[in-house]
Parts: structure tokens; sequence; C-alpha cells
């Protein structure tokens, strides 16, 4: 089976921040942030499984910056790691107020799809090679992520994961 | 400082899935239902700090089932716990196909919001006290998932979250 | 057939008044309102029928207090009486400003739905019984609303109405 | 003050039924086309005006056709009769199917607004001067359906709705 | 096969500039009005061809006038010529701004449709025959817009373009 | 004043198509394409002129394919040449249906914005220095396009457009 890079999934969206997407501040709010980011996520995915994509889980996003009406957003998305048949997808998100000048990194974040066919029937997806240090970085610490996914998802008890326990233990 | 119960923060949202929300396998999208989960938060978020309430951050999210077009989501909000200037709010979400008589749990959820007055300073929040088994367990872990989201969010290290940690080392 | 109350199919819809939905003073526009009242008349239609339900007509609105921009508007729907193939579901609509802490019944409406298969035929619905006296009015004042809704449709003349003339004629 | 006839509010709107408009029968709903009605109408009451005007009150509206996704929905609008600070709005919906050649008159409707100015006070209107019968027509009956609003919404009582009252008491 | 003349496909689209419609500066999004444009244009060819109608090109188009959230844009669409399998559909818009009485000719543009059946084939349309000297001349000079979206499209040689050739040597 | 090159305007937007983006053969409509362009190419202008930017005027485009619904929209943007106030924004826009993985070009277009500030005055804009040969031709036609503009938009005679009347004069 096919072999893939991060790079052959890089998807990016740019978006303007309209009225409608923003709170009583005059602040997008978090959860439009969310919407376009699994839209951008879903491309990403589907760049690299070549089927369509559907998520299955969200993990934790903190919002440190507001971002304000006006700004243009824009969202760099790649495969991170791709298991047997779900790909974890890498976000940087930024923030661009254009008349001042100013960008700021808003957040990051990781979203995993499923690849499936029409049917709806789950599909083997490519392997992910990564190509430079930060992209193997990434994908070293994509087993920690999903670690944690299951154990949240009570599907894994905490004393059984492994690499999550070394972390808490580590430097006593 | 008035005190106030997960009851008084209560709030349901009910959405029909419409065409737009769906993806190409006719199942709602997952950035749509974070949307709206966002939106039926923060008017819980509000109602329980009777102030502009804004997102902070999002925990993990599973999605464990497709929901499909035509399906009624419901969205139950509540607030689970209130810290100095932010409360966490605890969701759970339902989809319902009518025609079919079939009700589903989606997941669970719990986002953050920070209480801020119109000049988007911070505000003292009121403190939560929960009145059923139910509520104060939720109460309890709250403080797990906030250690949680300090680590991923880098303000915390591993070693220092002791709540989490004593999780890990648990009948080793 | 099976028999329901109003309870089973109490529908709680909130939303927020975001900018697009308003006018040029900043109010909610009265549209908008009726096409979030018809969501959630026909959420409430189709749990009490049991299939798909589609509008057949609106009663007369009036809105009374203008809905200002960053309100909380919760619409709660239930049906208030059966027909052969159509329910009559009676709505309350609030409009919560929470910074301000004011509160406000921003109207009451009727909607009718008509229960349908997925070919588009009538269909049989269960029985409405109401509990309370508040249910029991209800219940008897919809002949009269369903006269009206004849006479204006033009398939019944005013004079054979005999429920709605009684009203007219009465005290005189 | 000016005088005006229908003819100078007369508003026109076609609107194409996409897949959001649509239930799960594809046919457009109800409150979709309450929504389009309220901006076609809002449209010609300020024609009228030549101020701001908000939807006041809805008459009630029978959806007699189901209307198809694809379908041209075509709403004329023009002011029927004047009142000191408020006018109804009287408007004949029609759906056409262009490729299978039909068209047919979905529904009529009354939609009162009221004049504001910037600052929401409400401003005398111009006289609407009726110029064909059925014009008149509309201008005479306008008194009948203001009485039933009235009555509908407990500023009258049915008693006291002369011009009501006859219609029911007529052809004993 | 049937003959049309501009009259019978003459459309009329009036939209209400919204917040989500609107630039920083409160002016409405050329591509909102393009978008508009588009729809009142399909309308329009596909009442001339009876059948479903979709965009090939669009003409340039030029912004003079910036027009205000709050005003009212009139769409006027009627077809200007057929080809064999394709319309040109003309359009004027006008912006009013109501309370302050200003009504301006925002812009002219021209969209070309092609005639399609429900899988997707070409079909021939009616004629068009104009009926007033203003439709001959946009009748007359369709010729040469045609000939300026082959040279655009790279469909036909400058040198070739008869017409459009005279425009640039007449009056030397 | 700063120069730019059009490396430093290049704006990438990717969209999915939705259901509501989309016309009875699930094909997307123009007219919601040209409303994505003209949101990529203001970005892009404003990355040039580091303010805002507003629509003046869009260039003729044709679409030669038909994209569906589930395709990915990718629409890459950067300004083509600078003028005093002005910038001209070239865009290429390509299709992928992902599962199938067929990607086509679909159209090219050029959108012209003029720099404002907060008030509406226009600005002067940095010069754009094409650094490749390809953007060196796009940057020497532009003028070509910009007596076109003029010439369609009646403030210059076809007969004084000597750069485009070369082209028609050319190898007789």
């Amino acid at each position: 089976m096919l072999k893939k890079t991060p790079k052959d999934s890089h998807t990016v969206m740019n978006e303007l921040v309209l009225p409608n997407d923003t709170n009583m501040l005059h602040n997008l709010m978090g959860g439009r942030l969310l919407h376009w980011m699994d839209i951008a996520a879903a491309i990403s995915a589907q760049k690299h499984c070549n089927t369509l994509a559907v998520t299955v889980s969200v993990d934790s996003v903190s919002f440190k910056h507001s971002i304000k009406l006006g700004d243009v957003v824009t969202i760099e998305a790649r495969v991170s790691r791709a298991f047997t048949t779900s790909v974890e997808v890498r976000m940087d998100v930024y923030a661009e107020n254009i008349p001042s000048g100013t960008r700021v990194k808003s957040n990051e974040a990781y979203y995993t799809f499923v690849a499936l066919d029409k049917e709806g029937n789950k599909l083997a997806v490519p392997e992910l090679v990564p190509e430079t240090p930060a992209e193997q970085a990434l994908f070293d610490s994509a087993l920690r992520r999903r670690q944690l996914r299951l154990i949240l998802d009570g599907k894994l008890k905490p004393h059984d994961a492994t690499e999550l326990k070394a972390l808490f233990m580590d430097k006593e």
C-alpha cells in the first residue's frame, strides 16, 4: 500500500471573520472556529486516505487569544500519524489583523478521522512517513495522545496506558 | 456572592439535522455539532454567571455514533463546577430518529467559559453547589479535568498534577 | 392506538440572537423567529406522531416586545390537540437578556402539522390526552381555533362556525 | 402628508428553493417561507413609509400545496391599508416548477408593520389610496382583519368587534 | 420551436443587505452581490428555456457605488439574446436606501447560461425576439460580447473577431 | 514605500462543496464560487496593501467544468499588479474529487480591489515586483486587462486603447 508524507495532506484554509461568527464582544465564537477546523481537517484526512473520512474525535482545544471581527483566520492541517483505518490530523491556527499588522498563533489541535467507503465501511489507510524532525516528533507523540483518547473514552485503564504513565512517573 | 445549583444553568437545545449540516454519507459533520454545543454551553454558562461568557477551552470529544440527516439532536448543558472567574459546562448529547423510534446518546463533553464584562475584563462567578450524588461526582472529577487541561496547555507539569497522577499509580 | 400527553411532545429550543438575525435597530426580525418556531414545532409534532410532520398552517402571531441582539430566545412547544391526521402545536416564546437579568414572554403561537409517511401520504396520529387544567383549557379552545382557520381558509362559512359564533353572541 | 397607492409599495421577490430550505420529503419548510415573506413585506412596508419598519404581527397562513426543491418561489407584496403608525402588507405567493411548466398559487398572507425612526419611536405613515376595485376590497376588509388581530391579541372583546360580528350574524 | 420575448423571462429579486453580507466598512461585499445575481439570472434563464440552466460565464462587472448595510438591492434580469443551447441574461442592479430616499444604479452585468436536461445534456433553447429599440440594441451588441468571451476564453483569435475588430479600427 | 512580491500576498482557500452550494444537478452554482473567490481575493489584496480592500471590479469568468457536491475547491490568489490605489488579484481555481482521484483546473480569474482606510478614503498601495517569468507575464498583460475594464466601463474609447488595439491589428 502507498506510503504518504505529511506534505501530501497539507491543507490551508483562510477564512474572514464575519459578523455572524462573533459574540457580543465582536470576538470569533469558539464553536465557529471548531467548525472551520473540522472542514479543513476533513479535507486533509481525505487527501491522505483518498477516501471519504469522517470525524471520530476531537482532542481538547484551548483558545488563548480572542480573534476579532475582520481578522483573517488561517488553518494549516496535515496528517501527523496514520493508524489502521484512521488518521490523526494536526492543525495550527493563526489569526491575523491585516490593517494593524498583527499575527498570532491562536491554537493547535488534533482531530481524528476514520476512512470510509460510500457504504460507510472502514477502509485501510496509507502509512504516514514523517520527513522532518518536527514531523517525527508529532508522529511519536501521537501514541500518547491516542492512549489519552482511549482513557477519556473509557476504552483503556490509566494503569495500562504505559506511554502516558511514564510521563507522570518521570523525574520523581 | 450568590450560590447556584446545576439546575439554575440547565439549558436544552434541540436542532434538526438539515442537508447542509451533513457530509457525503448524509451524516452530521462533527464540526457542526461542536458549533451547536458551543452555543448551548455558552447560554448555560451565561445563566450561571449572569454575564457574558466566552469559550476558553473544549475538552476532547469522541463521536461514537453517526447522526443522520433528519435526526433531532438534543443537547443538555449545565454547569458542573465554578472556579474563580470561569465555569466548566458539562453536556450530554442525544440523537433521535423519530420515525424509526431510535434514540442514542451520542456523546458527552466539557467546555470551559470565562465570565467577562462588556469591556472584556474577567469577572468573579457564583459558586456552584451540587445537589445530587451525580452532580457531586461531576463536581469532584472537575479538578482532574482541570489538571489535564493545564498539562495539555503546557501550564502544568505532569509530575505536579497530583490528582491525575494518583489515577495512573493506582492499583499497581 | 397509542394515547399521548402534552408532556410527551414537550420540546425546548434555545437560540442566541446573532447579528444576521437582526434588523437595523438590532432587534430580532420577525421572520427569523417564525422560522425557529417552525423547527421547534416540527420536532414537537414529530415526537407526538412518531412520523414525519409538515406545517399546514400558522395561526396569527403578534410580536409585543422587541428582542435584542445577544438575547437568548427560548421556545417551548407541545401538542395541544390531535385531530385525525394532524396536530396543533402550542408554543410559548421567551426572550432573556442575561447580563441585565430581564426575561419577558415574547409571544404565544399555534402551528398545525399533518403527519406523513415517506411517500407523503397522510397518517392517523395518536390521541392527545390533556393532564392538567391548563392543558384541558388549550385542548378545549383548539376547536374554536380550528373553526377560525377553516373560515380564514374559505372552507367554512362564519354562519356555520357554531363554537366561534357563540363567542360573538355571548353576553348581548 | 403624502398619499400613496398600492403600486408605490409593490415589491417582488424571487427565491430558488435550495436543499437547506427543505424537509425530509424535499419540500420547502413552512418556516423558511415565513422568513422570506417577512423580508419581502418589510421592504414593501419601508417603501410605503419611507422609514424603518418592523413586524408587529403576522396573520394566519395556510400552506395548501407542497413546494419542491428547485422550485422558484415568487412573493408579491404591497401595502393594503395604512393606519396611523402602521401598515398592513398583503402578499400573494406563487410556486413555479419551470422544467415541468407548472405554477400554482401557494398562499396569501397579511403581515403588519409599524414605522419607526432610528431611535425606535413610532412615526406617522402616509395614507394608502386604493386605485382598483380589487385594491378597494382589500382596503375595506382590512378593518375586519384588524378587529380579528385585536381579539386574538386580547385587546378587543368579540362582542365589541362590530364589523366581524356582522359576518357571523349574517344570513341567519 | 417557441419564440419568446425579453418580457417572458423578466425576473425581479429584492434583497435586504444584512450584517453578514457586509465588510468592515459596513458595505455589501462584491462576492455576495455576484451570488445573488447568479440566482436571479438563473431563474430568468430557466423562464426562457423551460429547462434547468447552469452558469457558463460571467462577464466583467464593475462596482461603482458602495451599497450599505440595510439597503434594498433590486436585481432586474431578462434574457438579451438566445444562441443555440445558451442564453445571455442582462441584469440591471439598483441599491436603494429607503429612509434617506436615495436610489442609485449600482451596475449592469451579463451572465451566460446553458440549458440542460436532468442528465446534464445540452438542449436547444427558444429564439429570443426583441420588442423594443432598447431590447434590439442589447440583442445586437450580444454578438460583440460573445466574441469578447471567446477571445478571453482562448477560443477565438482577436484577429478573427470581426465585429469587435471593427470597433477598434473605427474612426481612425 | 514598501515593495512586495506576488509571494507576499499568496493566499490559499480550500472549501468543501456542501448541499446548499449546489443546483438541481448537484453541481456547484457559479454564484457561490464567485462569492468564495471574492473572499480569497480580498484576503490576498489586504495582505499586499496592509489595509482594508474592497472589490471594484470582477473580470469575466468562464466555468468550463462542472464541480460536484463533495468536491474540494482550491482557490489560489496572489496580486498580479499594483496600480496607484488599487491592485489586480489573479486567481487559479481547482476542483478535486478525492475518492475518484481527479483534479481539474476549473478556471482563472482577475478581481480588482481598491485600498481604503477605515473612513473609506483611498490609500496608496505598495509596488508589486514580479520575480518569475510567469509573474512578469501576468504583470505585463495587466495593462491590457485594465484597458479592457476601462472600455467595458465606458471610461475609455476603444480607439484610444493602444495596447489592446495592437492585439486586434496584429498579423494582418
